[in-house]
């Protein structure tokens, strides 16, 4: 079977996807091999098919260059093999910067250049929540100021989480119980069973459907491939089952521009997983993803080594984010806290901050040169909390937020790199980042300053104004900051407490 | 020449003072040597006598047992050698509990078993101030709450301390310049120099009788040997002039029972000391000081080894104050965080938090199960700032401080030990310090729960009340809080930051 496809269009870092009949027999997840080779002129790229069930078969692509594209697949089931086509790419769409990568070895930027300025939330388990609250959710992000979302493949068993899923990635055989018993180490799956030799279809169209819709909205999605919060087992699959899970979820999801791969939440709470598992994972996922997405492991207590080869971003939990500048120096990498506890009401310290403190960490984490993220966990009469199960936001700190966002987005496109604190541009210690001769913002916390003095070097003028993170307002200084080399000059602040200051290059 | 004094009373922990004349020929600080040997019962206590000026030289000595107490000097000069007599040591008075002595191995109490709860304030420079805002820093030392206060020998020079102190610690041979030029490091004293193989008399009698002031108020003085703001040279001496100087000191001023030894503020900054040289400091003192009053030292990057046996307790200069717990487990002994920034509106960091920030650090380092000090450092056309110069309190945290010194007065006389803060009594990871089955203080700083989850043993009773600590309210709970074996006790809260729950066992 030969099939032609050359008046196809498909965007640059958009979806190409082939689907392709074939026998359903026996167990096509494991007995059937499909790869898929994809050429532009001298370039050729191999990609995996999937078995999606009822006989279909399905190659997705994502193409990052302009130009038609000719493909070729390869398979052990007659019907699959030597099927040959072309499509073009075409230039991609006002809303697409394609997919985002490491830039300037501590930040980010879209594959077309665009800076990304990334201020992530948490809604771990919010595609295993139903359609209502699912397009509630989406609704919400559309008015939010987050362009990224840390959510988990597989459903979650956690307080404030029993609800079961409408489907689980594997068939299941024989149903446990939902209780929370107030554990969340994956102990209690009596009763339950699944068969781990096949894939449930619907679950990850499900899945990749919620993806497509953060693509939409302009969301990366940091899918979490694994996490202890499991009553049904699937913290605790065997090596085999791990990886064929893996290379699925690459296969089906790679192709889209805005996935980004976490090998696990907490990865250090899973007891039946080791280090050289998570290598495993990471080395699998590197291997398999066409186009090197973005990977990561978050820990609870101890962090991974984020200075293996396959990680290309630190993603943190930890409440001080100070420590921000030595991880970077550290891994010489992007840092990004994901987790410095949620703002919310509830008992657990990790849920139950202000909004004024989780924006005070936000703007501690962006001047140590980081980046940060968000959640919302307030006690809800039916247990809908943000930060697992979307909804709506309860807390104080989004709007706040967004101002932060509108701030980094109106930035230097090199990113905001520590100022050195001890220098003389920043006499007495002030924390802030920067680009030299252009660009800094300094931010105070609960330091009140009535006055600071500036170094800046003779001949410099820069534009300074007074940010109120909180009130967002900002400020402009009656007087320009003018270099001079003796002496600097003494910059009058309003002595209040967690304000910034920003200047701006104007001479 | 034989005196007896054997109708002179001194209180327990008071001052027994022998003045003798002698010659003055020569350089008595170098020629003379003078010892005395006090004996009650069995108990030999050997003290350094010191030559005061004028022909006089003194003997001072602290009893700590009541009864009849002799005493025998041995001198190179005649005239001194062999005097002896007895006194009386009576019953202390009401406001004399005695030296303050390591309790408890993370705490401290008066000798005479009374506990004493550390809430330190910072006066670097007070005593050389002169007579009339002296004055004023005791006034209002009186009516603030802080029972210790450290304060310098030598006289500083920094930012905002240009001003000459009256009297030096040793003859003025030539004066020199008085102008802050931005540095502190004892390099320009250019102009100053003074005889090293002398004393100033008066310079150590005004010390001393600030040092006897400050005892009248209940306030320990942590007197600091030495520090390296300096325009005069005192901060570069050779070995043999440091150490006449610690041995003239400890002689003088050890018979203080509210003295406390600090080798130095900011030692590490001290670039002509080695820790050779501190290392000996310690010894000398511990050597001469028969009453083995408190020993410290205080850092400003790198921490001094607080482990090494002559170090009594950490004296600790950091903002992380939830680290206490770990140095208490690291060094097994008081942890005091002099310094965590001071509160103030100065351009320096370290001294323009707020009050809020303020309060919040001394709860933070109580219930990591540590010490905290204060300091006001607040712009004043004269650079009249509390933290070098006394004068006024300018911030709002000292009543705020007041308000937490009468908690932990009010608390278990054991102390204040840190709670396992994952272990069933406090799940979720809340902070807190107490003695288990009696007593708990738990802080939630920026967190604010609208309720938490208490598992008190089956059978305990406890009242419990919401603590507002810049409110500065109690506010008792509803209902007592009653322990239970199954799941715990819901305690509501009022979902607010910066308040702490007190619990004391009533059954």
């Amino acid at each position: 079977m030969a099939v032609t496809n050359d008046t196809t269009n498909v965007e640059q870092w958009g979806i190409f996807e082939l689907a392709l009949q074939g026998s359903a027999e026996g167990n096509p997840f494991l007995d059937v091999e499909l790869t898929a080779q994809f050429t532009h002129k001298q370039r050729i790229i191999e990609v995996d098919g999937f078995y999606d069930g009822d006989g279909v078969y399905r190659i997705r692509f994502m193409p990052d260059t302009e130009g038609i594209w000719r493909y070729s697949t390869r398979s052990n089931l007659g019907e699959l093999n030597g099927v040959e086509g072309t499509f073009t790419c075409i230039a991609l769409g006002a809303d697409n910067h394609g997919p985002v990568r490491v830039f300037n070895t501590y930040h980010f930027a879209y594959a077309d250049g665009t800076p990304y300025k990334q201020i992530g939330t948490t809604c771990y388990a919010w595609v295993h929540q139903g359609k209502k609250l699912e397009v509630q959710t989406l609704e919400t992000l559309r008015n939010a100021p987050f362009n990224k979302l840390r959510m988990c493949v597989f459903p979650k068993h956690y307080a404030f989480n029993e609800n079961e899923p409408e489907h689980y990635p594997f068939p299941c055989l024989s149903r446990g119980s939902s209780k929370w018993a107030g554990s969340w180490q994956g102990d209690q799956n009596e009763g339950w069973s699944f068969d781990f030799s096949r894939f449930d279809p619907a679950f990850f169209q499900h899945f990749e459907r919620r993806v497509a819709d953060l693509m939409a909205l302009g969301i990366e999605a940091d899918i979490i491939l694994f996490h202890p919060y499991d009553r049904w087992g699937f913290s605790r699959m065997d090596a085999e089952t791990d990886d064929r899970y893996l290379r699925y979820v690459v296969a089906r999801l790679a192709a889209y521009r805005n996935v980004w791969w976490s090998m696990a939440n907490e990865y250090d709470l899973m007891r039946s997983k080791t280090l050289a598992d998570w290598d495993r994972f990471f080395r699998i996922v590197q291997e398999s993803d066409p186009y090197q997405h973005l990977r990561s492991i978050h820990n609870c207590f101890e962090f991974y080594d984020h200075s293996k080869p396959w990680v290309t971003h630190a993603s943190i939990q930890r409440s001080d984010l100070e420590q921000t500048r030595t991880w970077r120096e550290q891994y010489k990498k992007p840092v990004v806290v994901d987790e410095c506890c949620y703002e919310g009401n509830i008992p657990q310290m990790w849920g139950n901050i202000t909004a004024q403190e989780m924006v005070h960490r936000f703007w501690t984490g962006t001047v140590y040169g980081g980046y940060v993220g968000h959640g919302d966990t307030f006690l809800h009469p039916q247990d809908i909390l943000w930060w697992a199960k979307g909804g709506v936001l309860h807390g104080q700190s989004a709007p706040r937020i967004a101002f932060l966002r509108r701030i980094l987005e109106d930035s230097p496109a090199a990113g905001l790199d520590p100022l050195d604190h001890m220098s003389s541009f920043l006499r007495f210690g002030h924390i802030g980042v920067g680009q030299s001769h252009d660009y800094y913002l300094i931010y105070f916390g609960p330091h009140q300053p009535a006055q600071i003095k500036i170094n800046a070097p003779e001949g410099e003028q820069y534009n300074g104004e007074v940010i109120d993170p909180w009130e967002m307002t900002i400020t402009p200084l009656k007087e320009p900051i003018v270099g001079s080399d003796i002496g600097g000059i003494t910059v009058p602040l309003p002595g209040k407490s967690y304000l910034a200051l920003r200047m701006r290059r104007i001479r």
